[in-house]
């Protein structure tokens, strides 16, 4: 749907005085179209190009250096007046004469035709070119009778970037004639515009359906389809453009991928991969490539291929430096191509060098590991079945993934040589890249935070593991954003480290300490049964989880409990 | 609807290869994102983005040389993993440390987050800046809680200048948290955006209504009303932001209109316009403002206004040139201003200079225009009748009022002492210019042609008028198409030229000649109801005019008989 205006008849009117607004480096408004507001040269030719509004960036967004010099704007998909016409061609006349450009539709055929002759009766010399590049609209014997579409784009590129390099009209024409005659484009179409105003769309394609070669005002098209995949649609346009190739032809294209509207730029680049890959394969090299939104229908869904087969001249218009709101070539900022990275660098892992007892307390936490690793795996189902009463069941399998990650980064870790802090923080991160979603990351960011009180020079005692649980709470609720109460494992793992801070501070052995908190842990858990989850849930779920505890917070008290069967029974 | 995909979980991946291949100037894809492939000089701040995909141009199209240095891209509207972000920091990193960029979203906190973690713990100094602008998300006093919209384009801009220029870390974090906090955005929505796959949107907002403050994802709004109109919409908007205005904010701003899939170019160019005006009434003074898509959501429908209260360090780095697939500051091409041309030299008539005999002529063919304009007047509501069955009924009102235009205009260049040739061709011109319609232009066509077998020098002579008809059906079936048969006014002007031709040939006098002639279009006129139009009419218009007479065809009938009235009796 259009929904955006005041009076729907002033529509291209306002839209055109707030692109020149906004784009006033390039243009500035005269009535009914723009002019380019930098200098040309006197004696340039002219290329003034134009046709209904509704089809935006077409066709004011191409006026700019070394592209068109004006343009001429109809109300939406009505062609401009002559007068327009002949008044922006005397704006823009710097002596030169003056090729008039628009797409092939009877409209502007009739309006641009006619202030031709009225401005040859003024004494300057213009050429009329009607692009005709739509291979659905006409056979290809009737080349001259097929409509324009996003052809216009590379038509008035290139002949905008001959004027631009100062060559007389008769060239400026030929080159234009030449690549509209070398210019083929091919569309589909998914759903109809809306006009300004209209409450249903002009036209429209059955759900589910794509219709072919439909034109860019809904002018009836060639066939009907189910929707196909990327792949396949990739195949139906360049298949169909290319058993259109011009004698002659060779092997270097330019391409124009483009957007109708609606159909937006993801889908586009997602097309494209697979164009690409199709021209590749028909052993067509492609230059410079245009993938975006150049000659649209309002928000129209749909998307259309357009190739220019290039000869050498040709390339080096289509490759020549231009500025505008659309389409620019040339960089505003030098810059050399990058040198390429070492992959090994990227990925290396470096342990920092580690005395003999922070290696120790690395074997010793690639142990803890390993068995946690063993206990969340036995504990994949019932976390699983714990975790559908109220989340979607995959918990188990996160924390058991996870875990084996981490237990075999620590393995790695502590085998290399690390200390208990690097180790921790391998099995930290292994743990999060590998478990996958928000519990993954949360249980990365405790176990990192946690590594960090530790070292890699000194025995791990209890005091810091009383200050890294602490860390890791610090750490999961910053990052997290979950407090207590919100039905998280932050629940479990605010009494567990509160508990053992306070246990090993009052001179509690580690084991003796660790119980405690494994317990008050575990007793937090149960009771998440009572609480209602303020983050990370939809609502039904919310709902639904009323009196069943959280699944992150069984899962801790289950891995503190874990831990203990492995920690020493006497202190530090 | 998204449409084009090949398989769905796919879709981001191969949408960021598509676009790399498209933008291989700027950016070099990598695991899980894209780094610059241009050179960036050792020991600068490097600005590593990102985010869900689904966003685009945010965040891959925002990498480039004065922009960003790295995206990473997540699934659809999904946190890229920490290792990800990590990875692709290891890549980017040029020794001056990493400001980190993102959105204000749980998972992206998260994943950015731990990331930094680990990278600091690699030795790389990074800073983390989670962007908050819309203001529908949090209250102002949470500024840090709101979550980021479009002012992620602000916001990284200003960063990447600082970056670019050189400044240390500790600069470049300030500066982008500076314009964080003096960002604000707001944002409505019209209809939801389609995951690829899905058969229904992911979200909808009743038709005819409009969400306020809806977020990019789908996240619930805070208000629901009737679509309003362009310039109301601006009043929500502007209004909003400026209650929000920072401290001290001053009254320089960088605005963003922001298109959100589905909301075209030229309805944001109007809405722009109703923008723009909003601001400069508040005494606000715009800089370089952007109206595009820049933060996306697939092809959810909707826009946002985000504005960036500037101080002299932000202006800078806001207007600092960049180059990159959606942002560019600064000319590809030099250019300077262009002179503002004269307009009185664009609109000025200049008759050439004519004789006697042509001036006599001139003012003939002004008294002949007057009164065939007297004959259409009268005739309006009869041809609008005839008309009416077929077609629009617009015909009488077209022609009563081009020929109307044509008898002033012909009127004022006889005055002038304009010849024949100039006078006829005035009054084509201005028929074409006011009767509006195809019909208008066809008789400007017609009227032009037959102008230029008439001479400013020489008298009227029956040859002179006969090779005119014959110009004129030429002008007409070359510029407009139809050819006799096609239910048009060529019906009726074929025969009346030829007959002129063949009259005048075998030696008629020239009223007698004419009136053959016009009884020759009056008799065709009248068969055209035997016929079905081919061109110009849909086609349940084409079913309606089986039977009914063109109105094109009688009226140039009727403007034949006219002109009879006023020709001399004698010959020549």
């Amino acid at each position: 749907m259009t929904h955006l205006h005041d009076d729907p008849t002033a529509f291209a009117a306002t839209a055109l005085a707030g692109y020149c607004d906004v784009f006033r480096q390039f243009v500035r408004a005269v009535p009914d179209g723009v002019v380019r507001s930098t200098a040309t040269p006197d004696g340039k030719v002219a290329l003034v190009i134009g046709g209904g509004s509704g089809h935006y960036p077409a066709f004011a967004g191409y006026v700019g250096p070394g592209l068109a010099d004006a343009a001429v704007a109809g109300d939406v998909f009505a062609s401009p007046s002559t007068r327009a016409v002949r008044d922006i061609c005397a704006r823009a006349h710097r002596g030169g004469g003056i090729l008039l450009g628009f797409g092939n539709y009877a409209g502007d055929v009739l309006n641009f035709g006619l202030a031709a002759e009225r401005l040859r009766g003024e004494g300057i010399d213009v050429r009329v070119l009607a692009v005709s590049d739509d291979v659905a609209s006409a056979s290809a014997e009737e080349h001259e009778r097929r409509r324009g579409v996003a052809g216009d784009l590379a038509v008035f590129k290139i002949a905008g970037a001959a004027a631009e390099a100062g060559r007389p009209l008769d060239e400026v024409e030929r080159i234009a004639r030449l690549a509209n005659a070398r210019t083929r484009s091919f569309g589909v179409a998914f759903g109809g515009c809306t006009l300004p105003g209209a409450k249903q769309p002009l036209f429209s394609v059955p759900e589910g359906r794509m219709a072919i070669g439909l034109g860019i005002h809904g002018e009836p098209g060639i066939d009907e389809v189910p929707i196909p995949s990327a792949a396949e649609l990739a195949a139906i346009l360049v298949d169909r453009l290319l058993s259109e190739a011009p004698a002659h032809g060779g092997k270097r294209v330019a391409a124009i991928l483009n957007g109708l509207g609606s159909t937006k730029y993801e889908e586009l680049f997602v097309l494209w991969s697979a164009v690409a890959s199709r021209l590749a394969k028909a052993g067509l090299a492609v230059v410079a490539p245009e993938v975006g939104e150049f000659v649209t229908s309002l928000d129209m869904e749909g998307c259309s291929l357009t190739l220019t087969w290039l000869d050498d001249e040709l390339e080096t218009c289509w490759l020549a430096p231009c500025d505008s709101a659309v389409l620019r070539r040339g960089a505003t900022i030098a810059a050399e191509p990058a040198a390429i990275r070492d992959e090994a660098e990227v990925a290396a892992k470096h342990y920092p060098e580690a005395s003999a007892e922070g290696r120790a307390g690395g074997r010793c936490i690639a142990g803890v590991m390993a068995h946690l690793a063993d206990i969340l795996r036995d504990a994949e189902q019932e976390l699983g079945r714990i975790d559908a009463q109220a989340g979607d069941g995959d918990h188990g399998q996160g924390m058991a993934r996870g875990s084996a990650a981490a237990a075999a980064a620590a393995k790695e870790a502590a085998e290399a040589g690390a200390g208990a802090s690097s180790v921790l923080a391998a099995a930290a991160d292994a743990w999060a890249d590998r478990a996958g979603g928000t519990s993954g990351a949360i249980w990365g960011v405790g176990l990192r935070s946690w590594s960090q009180s530790l070292g890699d020079d000194a025995p791990i005692d209890a005091g810091r593991l009383a200050a890294g649980a602490l860390a890791a709470l610090s750490g999961v609720t910053r990052l997290g954003g979950a407090k207590p109460g919100d039905k998280t494992l932050v629940d479990a793992l605010e009494p567990f480290a509160r508990t053992l801070e306070a246990e090993v501070s009052k001179g509690s052995a580690l084991r003796a300490a660790w119980q405690a908190a494994s317990d008050a842990a575990t007793g937090a858990a149960k009771q998440t049964a009572d609480l209602v989850p303020r983050l990370g849930r939809a609502r039904p779920l919310a709902e639904r989880s009323k009196g069943h505890p959280d699944a992150g917070a069984i899962s801790l008290a289950m891995a503190a409990r874990a831990v203990l069967d492995r920690l020493p029974d006497g202190p530090g």
